[in-house]
């Protein structure tokens, strides 16, 4: 036998980054080369970026996730259930809730959090769109908001009302899922649609930053035409039990009374990275060339809590599921290459395929391969696009199982 | 044209009773014979002994409502969509929230209310079984609770507690309707299910009063299996945002923590009644034998706000809807008569054809033709009365739209 020095792999969080690295090393490397152990919370995967859908009610919550099992071949990845408390990186060594594991390699993949930016009473008085549990409240919130308002004697009518704060790509996406799942929710309620108020609020001086004006102004006008009402160049606050303060620029702050609040602002890296100590911006690592933590070579850092510079702007790329799901392909090679003693290690370097951003079922805006799209072709390829991570971390089976179709 | 002095029969609530004396009287008279309006808050019918179904969940609130137009013949019978404020009798009018219609035969059929007995803080915290809207926001509001227990950080057990007030009719049926919907709950949200708690407070010293004990001990016994903590004898002093005080006796209250606590301990008569100035107990005017208002012969006054003496015992029966049927079966032939100018009323006897109560989808406890029932016949003879109650008001159509066939 061979297997008494296996090196020990740990893939911490099974998100688009630990589950695919998971996935593509379980192939790379034989039974005997490597003990691989992946550690996540839930014993299930789910799409961070169609929780919009979940949280808006448009989706169900069980569309949105499938078993880690149903693609880990167990015979070569041990799953664990657990949280991570913090990294000994010292110690090779992780602290999870109930117990702890040793390492040689370390893959953390933990994902992000939502970030406040200090906001007063956001984290007690908004929902956030990030995890299926959250979602699935935020539907049932605003469903509970709907139904008291049908029955309570004297009328509220703020319990109609739903903020989203952030214009950025979560909150676009939540709204284009809003406006189509309002409409349901009157009917199921009998309520006129048009007591219902959707404010969306951004501080920035423009929706979607960064992406071309035509397409956000494609997007803005779409989602005005169903009701949202924008308010850009207006920062929150304060989030209160009855809505949220906002004001634009120096302007006396106003309250928009509202029953529901959704932050879909702001994403940070994780707080386990701060809790360990790294060196960090807002819980994520500015990794080197091959994705590993300065000063700990045998730490590769994915997804949300990693940084990636950006060498046209020296800025980090903003964290997707595209460039998380990039980093795993590759980090699953570097650490195939490590065990088998080759220790060849490529560079990553992000290939950008473009984005799209979906406003509901049937509409989206997006840059593919360069080709600005808008309506049913950037929906479509949106639905590509939600396949195709199906398809990188489960084939063919896992696309037929929990793939979108919806294309007409 | 003999329209001119047509006698006007102006009906006030679209129950069972004043639905099917519409139903009725429109058969019974010709088109030129009378005037007749039906009044009623919502353009729709609703089975009030079905909501306990759409309160849990176990039942679309839709299933459990009608239009009020699929029902009755619009060449003989007006209907018009308002709320009763008073009845002034001594000028023959109805005042309504958006204007007020005169009579020269009244029926006044506008159901009960809840009872809260002066108990503190029931109105404000707990919910009542008595509308759809009501209804589904009991649905949503436990949905909510459960949602939210997922998802939050400081898990709060109580949130998954339920108290129901009452061990009448109404408390059991929802007990049986909603020891079947935890388990999909608990799914749903991916709860244990031991961590939900349903606990039943009844004042009186056993549960169904009235019953057949061996039938009640089926009943609770069958419920307690599925995880109902009975507490008999034992009285609610307040409802506060926490959950309920209870005491048995003498004893020291004590708190039981609940997310949700709703009512369904007691029915009294319409507000209306009192605003009206009429005698009443309770919101219920004692009728004469022909269902007359004592001192005003043009009133009749059916189901919920009236009190038919049972001689055998000198009170009045419970209101239920068989009672309400039986009248409006007899009121419309009375009111037949007058406006034919035969005078020849016929007195009321009700005719207790038995009493079945359901214990959830596939279980119940009865007495029917004296025989007493349980399990699946008992279950059987359920729907049997809930199918023969749309036939009685819509026919066949209505019974093949609305009727229940889960037999099996």
């Amino acid at each position: 036998m061979t297997t008494v020095n296996k090196p020990k792999v740990v893939i911490l969080g099974a998100g688009y980054g630990g589950l695919l690295t998971a996935v593509r090393l379980q192939k790379l490397v034989g039974v005997n080369d490597a003990e691989i152990t992946l550690i996540n919370k839930n014993d299930y995967h789910y799409e961070t970026t169609w929780l919009h859908e979940a949280s808006a009610g448009t989706l169900h919550h069980d569309r949105v996730r499938y078993n880690i099992a149903d693609v880990i071949n167990r015979s070569k990845v041990n799953f664990v259930q657990d949280s991570v408390e913090e990294i000994k990186a010292d110690e090779k060594k992780v602290i999870l809730s109930n117990g702890e594991v040793t390492y040689d390699y370390l893959v953390v993949a933990l994902g992000g959090e939502s970030e406040t930016f200090g906001i007063k009473g956001l984290k007690e008085n908004a929902f956030t769109i990030t995890s299926v549990d959250s979602s699935r409240q935020i539907r049932e919130h605003i469903e509970y908001q709907f139904a008291t308002y049908s029955a309570e004697a004297d009328k509220q009518e703020e319990r109609l009302s739903i903020v989203v704060g952030g214009a950025g790509f979560t909150g676009i996406e939540f709204l284009g899922e809003l406006v189509n799942r309002i409409p349901q929710l009157c009917k199921e309620y009998e309520i006129e649609q048009s007591k219902v108020n959707i404010y969306c609020v951004e501080a920035a001086p423009m929706a979607l930053p960064g992406f071309d004006p035509g397409l956000v102004s494609y997007a803005t006008a779409l989602l005005e035409k169903k009701g949202v009402e924008f308010n850009i160049g207006t920062a929150i606050k304060e989030c209160t039990p009855e809505g949220v303060l906002v004001a634009k620029g120096d302007e006396e702050p106003r309250l928009i009374k509202a029953g529901t609040v959704v932050w879909a602002a702001g994403v940070r890296g994780n707080e386990v990275i701060e809790k360990s100590g790294f060196e960090n911006i807002r819980g994520r690592v500015t990794v080197d060339s091959h994705l590993r933590m300065p000063a700990h070579e045998d730490i590769f850092i994915l997804g949300d809590c990693s940084a990636v510079i950006n060498e046209e702007n020296n800025r980090p790329f903003p964290p997707t599921a595209q460039i998380a799901m990039q980093q795993a392909v590759l980090t699953a090679k570097n650490i195939a290459s490590l065990i088998q003693g080759k220790n060849d290690l490529k560079e990553f370097t992000f290939d950008n395929k473009g984005t799209v951003c979906s406003l509901g079922e049937h509409d989206a805006i997006g840059v593919v391969f360069g080709k600005k799209l808008t309506g049913f072709s950037a929906s479509f390829m949106k639905k590509v696009i939600d396949n195709r991570a199906l398809f990188m971390i489960g084939g063919i089976p896992l696309v037929l199982k929990k793939g979108k179709f919806n294309i007409f």
